[in-house]
């Protein structure tokens, strides 16, 4: 592997603001960052991200790996962030012979931040064939207990959502943003600019909603168990189905739904049963 | 005021998928929709958004509307959608000279959903001066109980977002969408086509996050009173002072933390001091 020019320009994830509360007492409430960061690519401006600012390298090769606009890490040159003007620098050696076309359609997905592909979002094909990964019951609650130590930012300031990539039930890397979609990206652009572990990743795991988009980015990066907190949409199940993805919705305690998951999923360790133990938003 | 030719292609917002709970036991969940629309402006394509599907010419209307596409509702002439080809046409008698600049800058926001601003979202300015609006501590509260009734779609399904334009404790008008700028531009384009009371509205309610892209949406609506159930974020307290908006943050049963309020929050009914009477992710 080349070595790539970086420039380290991390920034604190909160900040603290006076409020009043309900008593009309002022007191010192942790806020989320939220920071413009305009990319450039090879000079070209690309998007303007929404972002902590926490790992801005990271977001944005990330944000170009799964938009497929850099194919792969080798063509990375460098990334330099400057928050003094919220601009990304980012030089490849290449770029798609269709970037114009790609930057022509633009789909409004119903992702917390990074709402936006390039493209035609519904049109997208996974890069690779998906793994057929087994899951039993047993390492999803292991990982569900696991990801509880990994949500500071939301713990103080809420206002972001938290992303992990994992093998089984062991956390291997963790990212919370102000939109969710920047934190699968800055997941994917940590793959390459750490050469994380979390290459080794099996199954995915998100706080917001399995919508269309999240299921395309997690297929993208070759992922075949999705799990998430929250619900799931149309669109969202269509795209497993397609890409061979399995859904694990509202997983929350020891409740979870699962979508796509025939043969796959082992339930080694199913609760005892208690009144009202029931999934939210299922049907009585 | 002229008549505009008006398709009605609504569609449910939900529909029920089979899934497997923590007992291994299959059950009927309800999901949210989530619909591709692309959007053409004057035959001009302009953006594909992702949509419930439950009112998609007021969306479009309200999506044009708020990106500053269409400057007055008189310029509208036909909205037509058709599901079949997943498309809308808009015909307006004239467009902004400065169109192909605006669609030139893309921002990726923070929003749920509609996570695009074209133009530069920060250098934006609201159309108009927002009012001062005074807001009672019992407004705020007889506000949120009365919109315990109005989130249908969430509590069947789960991954949408609610929005309510409200005249005081009065809700006005509440629109769910999969993503809650979709909610947010339905709520603008309900105003010009169904020419709806909720012209009238003076405060602005959404369950999601109160990030930049909210913030700048609602003084354009000339609303000067943001109520949210989530937190804020870094920028949206920013462009929240600079319009003159007051945020009431966090707003859960007795709970709120007031922004940019001084002045115009009374606090009529201040509630009973209880242990634990504490403000999710304040400081203890």
């Amino acid at each position: 592997m080349h070595d790539i020019s970086l420039s380290q320009a991390r920034l604190p994830a909160t900040l603290e603001i006076e409020v009043f509360d309900e008593f009309g007492e002022a007191r010192l409430q942790a806020i989320a960052a939220e920071r413009a960061l305009t990319l450039y690519l090879n000079k070209r401006e690309i998007v303007t991200l929404m972002t902590l600012g926490a790992d801005p390298e990271s977001l944005v090769v990330g944000y170009l790996r799964n938009q497929g606009l850099i194919a792969v890490r080798d063509d990375l040159l460098a990334v330099h962030v400057d928050w003094d003007v919220e601009a990304a620098a980012v030089i490849t050696r290449h770029e798609p012979d269709d970037l114009e076309e790609r930057l022509g359609h633009r789909t409004v997905t119903t992702g917390c931040g990074q709402g936006t592909v390039f493209g035609r979002l519904l049109d997208a094909i996974p890069r690779q064939t998906l793994p057929e990964t087994p899951l039993r019951q047993s390492v999803l609650y292991g990982m569900l207990e696991n990801l509880g130590e990994h949500n500071e930012t939301y713990r103080s300031a809420g206002a972001v959502h938290g992303c992990a990539l994992c093998h089984q039930a062991r956390v291997l890397d963790f990212v919370e943003d102000v939109g969710r979609h920047n934190a699968v990206d800055t997941l994917a652009g940590r793959q390459w600019l750490a050469e994380a572990e979390s290459g080794h990743a099996d199954i995915f795991y998100t706080t917001g909603r399995l919508t269309s988009e999240m299921v395309l980015k997690v297929a993208q990066m070759g992922i075949g168990v999705l799990v998430s907190r929250s619900g799931v949409t149309q669109k969202g199940v269509e795209l497993a189905s397609r890409f061979g993805v399995m859904l694990i919705a509202r997983a929350k305690g020891r409740h979870f739904q699962a979508i796509n998951a025939a043969q796959r999923l082992t339930l080694d360790a199913v609760p005892p049963r208690r009144p009202g133990d029931r999934t939210a938003g299922g049907r009585r």
